[in-house]
């Protein structure tokens, strides 16, 4: 076997685990008091382990409705560490306290497309007042694509909602079967109702063709669920979305912090 | 993170949550007589609370058949106060007690076709001798389809319905590449079927495009199920439904105070 | 809210529940002897006052194959009482004791389309020989019709299938896009194989659409499986069914005195 | 109600009941050795009985994979017997060991096409001289036919593989709208099929319209999973599998007697 | 009964078991610490015993997402075998522990196509100075194809990625009808996707018709969840996949040697 204690970095990416769990109450009050306290301080314990590891980051999140409790996104370069943060993230609270109720791998990636990118990048070279075409124009338009999608910072806003989504492979519409002229083509009208919601909702698409059931994650940060509504039922008007997009589940949750967070559940 | 302690308001409508419980009687009964009344009175307080609460309906139900023994709808603007009622809710009879089966989160939003408010409107401005065109007759138009659709005030009618419905994009038949004016023109034929149930049926269509898994929320009060039965099916055959609409669960419920509910589910 | 006691009775037909539920012998056998002997008694207790309520009958059901073990079948015309009879059948044998499997909520109706109501009242009439067209014919058409299938009276016959039947909505197959006619006469061929069944197999059709998550409940009564198969299945090749319908799960079940239900299921 | 001790005895057929179940070991952990001793007695003991009622099997499976543990393939004529040594069998480990995973109730039956048993009946005639078109020929047919599908013997091959099967009705390919001239003829290249793996692979087709999900239980035994695979491989290439087969979960499981089948689940 | 001890070897290929658990840690905390001890080495002691079986190779992961924590992937020819083997592992942990969440059961095999085979045999054979056309270049062509696929031996690669798939049996595009020729010519394209990873990914198909619920089970071995997400995602754009390919869950593990995968799970 492989040197067992290699890391296990991607070529391009970081990994992206998105976590939601019900909690099990009978399980909770099992506990005495104090081991309650002791468990809720080796969950903040381990947050702040994988807060502090390099090129790492972790959400928290209060989930709206009881199809969940409290959610953990996570991205983080290495598998093993992944593996191993999640593990200890589910046994953070106690045996069976945190059962699992839906979960997500992915992998950051550029988009092929890279439209929306591209144009933002643009925006900001002007700003920058940098020329198309010069290297310090392509320089900054590279760096800030990755930025945004290969090696993005989280934003801090409160509303956040993630489903995954995959193209269709219909007799008719098949996704997989158009040029990439044609699939860039509309992915460029996506990105436009994208842009209209600049300041408004920031995305994140992260890809799972091989790593979870459908292709895509996509996860929403607003500061209000009107403009996630918003977004998503425009988008739906979208061709790309229309056509050619088959959805899964969606959850939507509240960033708290864990303080907070332990109030909101009564923990 | 932005300040966690203000309100999550969106910019337009209400947050809603239906929430569906089956009652786990082995752990209830694990409770004494008196940690029962306790739970019970727990309940009632918190319903009481939620009620008081500004701009905030709560509804809470007896569900026909074993799908679910109790369920609650609430309606509240803040989503930080949605979230907190409904982790409170889950709670209140005792940890385990309560056992989700089913929620949805949508938000109150007006028709953008707007069809059936803007004739009950019309209406309305004949009664109250108003010329259409005015400004007056504008004014009481636009708050009647915000008191309908966006600010409603649950009816406190006994039977309600619930059931989650999105539209199709099949490849022959795609709702979403119909222009605007083929979907407002379907979505008239719908509403004439809707105020043949005048007085019968009342609906309140709640969006969730990117909060649950469905496009829209139907509630629909009667006082009969006969009358349920009868608009749903009339419904099917309108085009809308017949080649559009696809549908979630079906989920009946009785409107019961507190104490009747407790009897009803023998708590 | 309205009056809470004042009974919830449809303007037309009865409501029909079907209860499917698995033993957790587990659960039971934490009973002593004693308490397992007054809840065989409780249960019984139950049933009569069910069976003695006034246009309310209650079938009691040995499930086949381990989908479920116990199945009730009411009829009754007050939802009130149909939902605090169902809330009681669920805890009668102890809590957790009956775990629900499957539920289904129905109406009974008249069939908008008649044939078969019709040809055999047409048959009845001429029996009494009443003569068409006369006032004394058509009265007894419609007794007979209500008789049959909005004020039945279920038989006692050993075998019972039930199953939840929609309607399909397909891009090709539309039924709701039919005009009346044409459904009338897919439906008149579809009564004709039901006919061929007469005194083998009886079936009772009831509507949920706005209910329950299928469109109809269909109940058979048979004194033998094959009869079952064998009626289902030449249905099959109806246009009806062939083209325009689909099917939920199959449940059979044997028609099981009290007594003999307890000794077959081991209670 | 019909006299309750009447045995429901099919018109034609036998009933087959397919069962399916995990063992819950934590339960099975609870019983004392004594306990577990008695347990396994008492379930050789029963299936002792149900092979000693008249015209009645049972198989014992141990079942690969964790999809279950142990499954029993049931055989007999009357529904009172089936349903009660169901319920035997259920609780006969003691309750919660066996936890039923998925279950089948069908019919035997013969095909209405007998293409594959006419085939294998004339060469059975033929070996012993007789003459098609004579009374005697017909009458060994038939009884070979009805041996082989109506009333058959299980073969005791090591090997046994269940899932069910139903016909398409969809737009383009409908079973249920073929003449019956088309649907023999598609048979007969199925059936084709099948004699290509005499004595390799022996098959069960048995009918479950009204009876279960699907239309058709499908039992293959044999003495080597490879001959499962590859049969049911080149039969999907059959337009009759192809185009209009629709296939359940599929569950292979191996016949062990009863002391090697506790040593091989650890009982 | 055929003699119960024999083995039970197909006549090609040997027999893969994927198992995937949950670890129920509420069990296992049940355990005392020298219990806890015991199990782990009961665990080693038959991950040993399995692999010290001829011809038979086991892998241990760690699952990628809560999902899954623990998976095993079992190659033996006998059935037996393979069986008891599953059983024991089922339980080696203690009653209870590791809970079946998913597996899958099928057979290695040659593909019928062998375009992707052969290519590399003949690489290999051209390596070797062999001659095309001569009985040592077709010995050392079959010797590798088998080697490959029928008797393949698993690399040690740390990421790997299990999902099942079948081909689409559609009213337009229905694998099941093309001509061999078709389909080898379409496998001949996919199989040039497979050989661009030659040295990234390796994959063994396994075939699982009449064995499990789809048609073949699919391993990807990688040193990099990165190049499992790029073969799968560029293979979705090769006809096979794009038009006649459907997929199952996907699973991700990581190969760890026992002792860190206990540590890994914090057993």
């Amino acid at each position: 076997m492989a040197d067992k204690n290699a890391p296990l970095i991607p070529e391009q990416g970081w990994h992206c685990l998105h976590l939601f769990y019900r909690i099990d109450f009978g399980q909770w009050q099992l506990l005495t008091g104090d081991e309650q306290r002791t468990a809720k301080i080796a969950l903040s314990e381990i947050v702040q382990e994988i807060r502090a590891t390099e090129k790492t980051q972790l959400l928290t999140l209060s989930v709206v409705t009881p199809k969940a409790d409290i959610a953990f996104m996570l991205i983080t370069p290495d598998l093993h560490a992944a593996n191993s943060f999640e593990k200890r993230l589910n046994l953070s609270l106690g045996a069976g306290v945190l059962e699992p109720v839906y979960s997500y791998l992915s992998l950051t990636e550029e988009s092929e497309y890279t439209t929306t990118a591209e144009q933002y990048a643009e925006t900001l070279a002007r700003e920058q007042n940098l020329k198309p075409g010069t290297p310090e124009f392509d320089t900054a338009m590279k760096t800030f694509a990755e930025r945004m999608a290969l090696y993005p910072t989280l934003p801090d806003w409160s509303v956040i909602c993630f489903y995954n989504m995959s193209k269709r492979r219909g007799d008719q519409r098949n996704w997989y079967a158009l040029s990439f002229d044609e699939r860039r083509k509309l992915m460029g009208g996506h990105a436009k109702v994208g842009r209209e919601f600049s300041g408004k909702v920031k995305q994140l698409i992260t890809g799972s063709t091989g790593l979870d059931d459908a292709e895509w994650g996509v996860t929403l940060f607003a500061r209000d669920t009107f403009q996630i509504k918003k977004i998503v039922y425009e988008m739906r008007f979208d061709p790309v979305s229309a056509e050619y997009a088959d959805f899964g589940e969606f959850f939507v949750g509240i960033q708290l912090p864990l303080d907070e967070l332990f109030r909101r559940l009564q923990l």
